[in-house]
């Protein structure tokens, strides 16, 4: 739970899992996560997944340079080649440029 | 999976459940999408939720306004009531304007 100043890029992924190689995806999505901390203008992950196979991601990203970077990393543009054979369905990707962020605790 | 023009309004909202009243939450979830997607201006919904109890919504409005008029709507509001007192123990929402989307279907 974390405020974004505005400017901060969202990258929203949603995806439909297949039911292929689910040990192959969680080595995999564990392994992107840990290289996209590692990126120059990341700002954190936000991730849920449902039991029905349906889940989304959200990166956040200091610029949209930074969210370029990210797309156009060679490991991660490889592993979008393996979601694309085996782990998903379907996706939709949006990227947009957060206005304004709140949170709140109990 | 649906592709968004741009400006369209992305309201990102990742929420941490407490294990209180499950069928409350439920019911109350069910009649805020069947609202929300009464509204002027909605786009479209997509949620998923972890074993774990953390959730991401993200709601998409056509505008600003149409997100904001939402956010005002007294059900929602008065909904938004009981999560703090019973449902989430924490929560961020971020709102968002989509700069780029695509989509993707095997």
């Amino acid at each position: 739970m974390t405020v974004f100043t505005p400017g901060t890029i969202a990258v929203i992924f949603c995806a439909q899992r297949t039911d292929e190689d689910d040990s192959g995806y969680a080595q995999a999505a564990q392994a992107m996560e840990t290289l996209a901390a590692q990126q120059d203008g990341y700002r954190g992950m936000d991730h849920s997944r449902s039991e029905d196979g349906s889940g989304i991601t959200v990166s956040y990203w200091a610029n949209d340079a930074a969210a370029k970077a990210w797309r156009d990393n060679s490991d991660h543009a490889a592993i979008r080649e393996s979601g694309r054979a085996k782990w998903y369905s379907s996706y939709s990707l949006h990227v947009a440029s957060i206005e304004r962020s709140y949170d709140w605790e109990k």
